[in-house]
Order: C-alpha cells, then structure tokens, then sequence
C-alpha cells in the first residue's frame, strides 16, 4: 500500500471521508487516514449518538405524557440500554463509512498522520511507522472539546461530550458549561431522563447564537422541564475532591455555589493541528485555524485544510461542502466556492431549534430596513393535533428587495422545514413567493407561509 | 344583520373562512354562512382530526417499541379517550377559526344557503328563512364522501370518514374501500389499535396517485404491518345482514369474500352543490364541478367558486391559496393565478407520503426525458439515529434543463421536508442548485440533496 496516491486525506469524518469518496469518484487515487473510528466525531461522538439519545428521550417523553394521547402506561427506562443503543448506532453508521470507503476504493491507513514534507506523510500506528507520498493532501482532521482552564477536563468528574456519551451510570444531577448545540442537547437529554441539570451560559442567554426569541423560548421551555439556567455566568473553579463537585460561578450577582455529581464542559472546541509537523512545512496558521484560499488550499501548494480545523463554521454539513468544493476543484471541474450565506444550524432538543440566515439583530446591524413575520405554533393546527404547541417561526425580510434574509425556528420537527427553504434563499426567494407557494397542509412547515404573510400583513390564521 | 355585504362566503371551511378573512383584511364587508361547524371538513372532519388520531396511533407504537429505544413499558390504549382527544382539538380550532372570523370582523350566519338571484341568498335555519345580498358571493361548499352503489353508506354498518372518526367501539375488523389518503390514514390508524384492516383499491396500485416506487414502498410496509392489501380490487356486494358483514370482492382471479364488522367508503368525494338553487341561477356545472375561469368567477358575474366544489385538487391548502386568489382578485390587487403546477399532497401514514410535481410515469408520459435519483433512508444518519428507515427520496429532473419536476418521498417525517423544495420548484430550481445548498446534518431532508446528487452520479452516501 506504500504506493503514490493522488490524494490523502488526514482524517474520514464528515470532511475526510466525503473528499475521499467524491475524489475518487472524480478519477483519483485516494487514501484516508485515520487515528481512530471511521466517520469521525460526528458518527462516533457527535451529531448520530446525540441523535441516538435524543430519540430515547423523545419516547420516554410520550411514554410519560401517554395518558395526553389516549394510552396508559407505565415506563421505565434503562440507561445502559440507551447508551448501548447509542454506540451501537454509531458502530452501524461507522461500518457504513467503511462501506462507502472500500465501494470507492479508498485505501484506509489507520495510524497517526504528520508530515514530512508538502507531499508526504508519516503515519504512526502501534509504534511502527510507514511513509506515503501523495500529490495532494487535504487536512481533515477536525477538532476536540475545549478544556476550560476553571473546569479542566478529567474524564472523571468533569467530561467532555464524548465520555458524556458513554457514562456507565446516569448521574443524579450534571452542571453544563455552554449552552450552544452540544451542551444544550445533552441539557434536554440528561433532564429529560431526571439528571438534574444546571446549564452555565457566559452569554446573556442560552444558544447565543440564535434569534434573541429562539433563545428566551428554549429557554422557557427548558425551565419549565426544570432545566436551572445560569446565564451571564462563568464557571470559576471546581472543587472535585468532595463526594460532588462544588463549582464557583461568577454571576451579575456575585459568586454562586453549585452542587453537581458531574461536570460537563461544553464551551466550544479546538482544531486538532497539533503534531502534525504543520510547522515544520511551514503552513500558516491564523488564530489557531489554518488559513485557505476559497478553495480550501493552504498557503502550501498541494495541501488542503476542510472542516473544524479552518475559520469557518464547525459543523457537519459545512465539512461535507467544503469537502466536495476542494476536490472538485482539484478535478478542474468548474465549480463555485462554497455560499456561507444561509448554512442552517439546528439542535434536536424539545422544542427543535432551526436557523438559517442573519438574526434580526444582525440583519440591523447590517444596515438593513427589515420587515419582519412570525407565526406561532399556538395557532398552528398541526401543532395542536399533536400536542405540540411551543415555538414559532420568525421570518426576516429586506424591506428595500423583499429578499428573505433569515429564518429562525424553534418548535416541533422545525429542523425539517428549513432545508427546503435555504435551497429557495439561496435562489433569492422573495416574501411573496413563499406566500403564493402552496404549503400542505396540516404541516408544521405552513408556519413559514404564514410567518411570510404575517411580515405583509397578509396572515390569515393570527 | 339583514344589511348588505360586500361579500357573502357560502361554506366556513379552509376555502371559505380564508376568503372570509383576507377579504375583510382588504375592507370588505364580509359574512360567511354555515350550516354544520365553522372550520369546514378539514378541522372538524378531516385533517385535524385525523391528525390527531394518528398522533395517538404514534405514540401507541412508540411504546409499542420502546425496548428498542432501552424503554420498558406495558402500553393500554382507551379508544373513547384516543376519540375524544381528536373531538376536542377539532373543537379547539373550530373555536379558533370562530375567533378568527370575530377578530376580523365577519358575521357568522347560521344556516343553510340557496340563491334567490345572483346576488341575494336565503338562509334557513331551523324551519325559519332570512335574504341576505351581497355584491359578490363565493361558493366554498366542499364535498362529501361519495357513496358507491355496490356499497351504500348506511352510516352503521358501511360508514364514511366522519362516522369513522367517531365510532363508539373499535371495530375487530375494518375492510375499507379506496387507499387515497383518506383510506389510507384510518387502514394505517386502525391497524395500529389492533383492528384487523382490510385495503381494497380499484387502480393496480394503492395510493394510485403517487408514484409507482411510493405505492410499492407503501404496500410493503402496510403488509407487514399486517394491513391486508387487495389492489385491482372493487366491491361487488356487501351484505349487512350477519353478525358482520360479507363483502364480496371482484378481483382479478374472480370473486373473494371478506367478512368485516364495518366497512368503510373512502372512495372519493362528491361536491356539495345540491339543494341550492344553482339551476335556478343558471350556473354553469361541468362533470359535477363548478365551471369558473381562473380567479375563479363563474359564468354568473359576482358569483365564484372555490375549493372542492370546483374542478381542482380536493385539497384544503389548495383551497386556501383559491381563496386568498379569489378575493384578492376581487379586490383589485395585480396577481397571478393559482400556480397548480407544484402542489404538494401528503398522507400522514407511518411512513409518511409527500409529494409534487410529476411522477416518473407521468413525466415521462409528457414527453420529458428524464434524470431520476433516488436515496433510501437506510442510508441516512439521522433515520438509522431514530430508527425509522423505511422509504426514500426520489427526485425527477428534466434531463434537457436540469429543472426539477417532482418529488416524491416516503420515510420518517417527510411531509414536512416538501413545502420548502416547492417554493425553490416554483422559482426554477435545478439539480445542481439543490446539490450545492447546505443541507443540515443529521436530517431526513438531507436525503433531497444526496437524490438529487444520485440523479447526477454525484452521491457520496450511497
């Protein structure tokens, strides 16, 4: 296998493993490495197993709220089963990857990869160490959780997501530090199986980056779930040497005390460009990401960086396009840059959380004249058909061109209604064609008609 | 209230208090008759009580299947509260279209209308008659179940939809005709609770209006799900003299008798276009239809049409959009007509049907040569995360243009993935605008962007 290959790629998660795939299925010669399970952070330890858990949840939910529906019953549930369920997807999705790898027929070197010089590499696996030559290689080697100097993890009492993932016994009560898409779903997850969870938030309110409404109704819905919300709080030291940890907050108030079995620290993630030897090519590293060209090549003919360990936003999907983009590029193939205009983002707590686009802060402070809609699920048949009723859609138009500039979801299976629409946005999509495209009805997604018509004054059902 | 209207709206369904309501909005004076519930079909007989019947059917089999999510529980159902449940919240938004009319303005009239002259109607209710003129009225009476010769609804033993929705016992065993959505649903909804179904469709395929690969995946997962299927199937006879009743079933290896203890009609729909001195004005009907031009005037000026007693798709978001059309028309407003092209339909089975557009068989039909692409949910993260995988996205392109022409999905969730891809149809969208919109991870409308990357040999996940 110590053959020349047109291309490695350094690292198989949702970047790695889909510039693999899509490069090879262009021509080349492709090999993948990876240090540890196919798929990366998002198969093993991110967006499936959270999803995994999540839909525990979500049936242990209706199992509890039957009697609403019509059905008695008594749950009880099994928190080694779950976690067990959860790793076992991840396993099946992983095997998947392996699949679509060999399919392709991507070699797979299994090692730790760092360079040698711009078109080779070293990887280290069990001590031993073999080298590869490539004409390209893309860095794809995502990140890790951030370890707070206050909260520094220790795999033990204060975790990061992945043991948070596989914790052989549910703790009675978790302290969360951030509240973006990880530290949020696991806050629903853990309270929703009856950990008692504080969620720590140094931005004035939860999902920071989210509308200010999405972000005071998650945060309704979650304190009425018994979800103890900090915000405008900073964990300031932990003291893990009693029975519990003690954590030290810093709030507007003054120093609080907080009582939790476990610590999770969700406050961000770091680029895995560590050992790698970047230095030693001398590749030009910028606030601790790698610096690319729009097509993702390094200041280093020949050397790519896609995903988590590059300046753009560290998600999934974002990795996937870039993946595509830099090596449809490589093929010569006549492509775009990738539009980081409407990238949505969700979170799969209860209610689901979906965005895409500028906030209506943003928008303003853009400089925008902005015509804004919402809808509320309260008025949404569907909505109430299911029980489900928390949440709106808000819409934000450009006053001057009647363009949609963003859209914010929170409320039940919203995470499924935006894709559509930011297929239309990046399209131009005006205010009135989405009120004249016909919505089926009942759905969840008419809201984003009637939140449309809401912003012209043209909402039939508020 | 015996004074003059700008508008009079005959019928308080989707059609009709959407008419009712954006007329005001533009400064009409504006009443709306009703006979039966304010809401029309659609709330009080049909989507949202059906809706609700089915959440309950989902949440049975959610606990049902809880040990597949580390869940143990011991399900009952109570039939009369999973009925009374869909009563009451067909109640709460009939009380919410009541508010709707009231906080717009619009009287409410009690009764059943027939025209005197085009633009003078009488109202009776309770054997007292009151006249009522408007300058302009629009006909939005709906439709009923279609009774068929062979089976005569008798609303005990052979019943229509709104009987279904509030039996006062569960059948044992349910044979119905026609698997349109209607049939479909409740085949779907009975099975859950354990009623033994029985599906008897006229066309080769059940679902017959959806594609053929829907159909197919439809009838595979309703078979085994213990649904017994009859396609190429139609009632002959059915005997309600034994303790249940025996139908006999015209196949195409001859007659089958089946016996059930209730045999539901779900064989279409008839407009409701009786008993209202239509003749006498001379209103022009076509096949049972009301004959309008497209805002939806009839021959008769001042007299309109709209919704399920017109020739158009017997559905309440087309109703909807017929209305807003209709009246903005009538007021003076620049707009287009009714874009029929792309209207979606959805069947809230599990899995969930959506669809618009074309099919395959149709497109093809047209004369398009076609580029097709299709991605299984067995496939998809989110899907295997959540544990329903059956169904698939299929996309048609017009391989000339590269536009899309139909979509057509079966799986969790999907019909709430469709609104949004049929606004980005309506503006043009093409296959490679599709492919190149970031589609959030993990979701099941990612499976849009990974079938219309298959319709271009670009996948990467399958």
């Amino acid at each position: 296998m110590n053959t020349d290959y047109d291309l490695i790629v350094i690292g198989s998660g949702p970047g790695g493993y889909v510039a693999a795939v899509r490069a090879s299925q262009l021509g080349m010669k492709v090999a993948v490495v990876e240090n540890e399970l196919l798929g990366g952070i998002c198969l093993n330890w991110g967006c499936i197993p959270t999803k995994a858990l999540l839909k525990s949840a979500q049936v242990l939910q209706y199992a509890k709220h039957a009697a609403d529906y019509g059905i008695s019953c008594n749950a009880q549930f099994d928190f080694e089963k779950i976690i067990s369920r959860s790793r076992n997807i991840s396993a099946t999705m992983s095997k998947g990857v392996e699949f679509l790898l060999k399919k392709n027929s991507v070699d797979v070197i299994k090692g730790f990869a760092s360079f040698c010089t711009a078109g080779t590499i070293e990887v280290e696996s069990n001590n031993e160490k073999r080298g590869f030559a490539a004409k390209r290689i893309i860095i794809a080697t995502g990140a890790r959780s951030r370890s707070l100097e206050n909260a520094a993890i220790d795999g033990k009492r204060i975790i990061g997501y992945r043991q948070a993932l596989t914790l052989a016994k549910q703790p009675k009560s978790m302290l969360i530090i951030g509240s973006g898409a990880i530290g949020s779903e696991l806050a629903y997850f853990y309270n929703a199986i009856g950990t008692q969870v504080t969620l720590v938030e140094f931005f004035p309110a939860i999902v920071p980056n989210e509308d200010d409404d999405v972000s005071a109704q998650l945060s309704r819905s979650f304190r009425r779930n018994g979800i103890k919300i900090m915000t405008d709080s900073s964990v300031e030291n932990v003291d893990t040497n009693g029975d519990v940890c003690s954590i030290s907050i810093k709030t507007k108030k003054g120093i609080e005390t907080v009582e939790a079995e476990t610590v999770l620290s969700a406050a961000g993630i770091m680029p895995n460009i560590e050992n790698m030897n970047l230095e030693k090519i001398g590749l030009k590293i910028d606030k601790g990401r790698i610096k690319t060209d729009e097509f993702y090549q390094t200041n280093i003919e020949g050397v790519y960086a896609i995903g988590d360990v590059v300046a753009t936003p560290a998600l999934a999907h974002v990795a996937s396009a870039e993946a595509v983009a830099c090596v449809e590029k490589i093929a010569g193939k006549d492509i775009n840059p990738v539009n980081y205009k409407n990238i949505p983002s969700c979170i799969y707590t209860s209610p689901e959380v979906a965005s895409a686009g500028l906030t209506e802060k943003r928008a303003v402070a853009e400089g925008y004249k902005t015509a804004t809609g919402k809808f509320p699920f309260t008025a949404s048949g569907k909505a109430t058909a299911t029980g489900e009723r928390d949440g709106f859609v808000k819409l934000i138009f450009d006053a001057a061109t009647d363009r949609l500039l963003g859209v914010h979801c929170i409320g039940p299976n919203v995470t499924e209604i935006i894709a559509g629409l930011v297929t239309a946005m990046n399209l131009g999509v005006k205010g009135h064609d989405i009120i004249k495209s016909i919505h089926p009805h009942p759905t969840i997604s008419e809201a984003i008609m009637e939140a449309a018509a809401a912003a012209y004054g043209e909402a039939v059902n508020i």
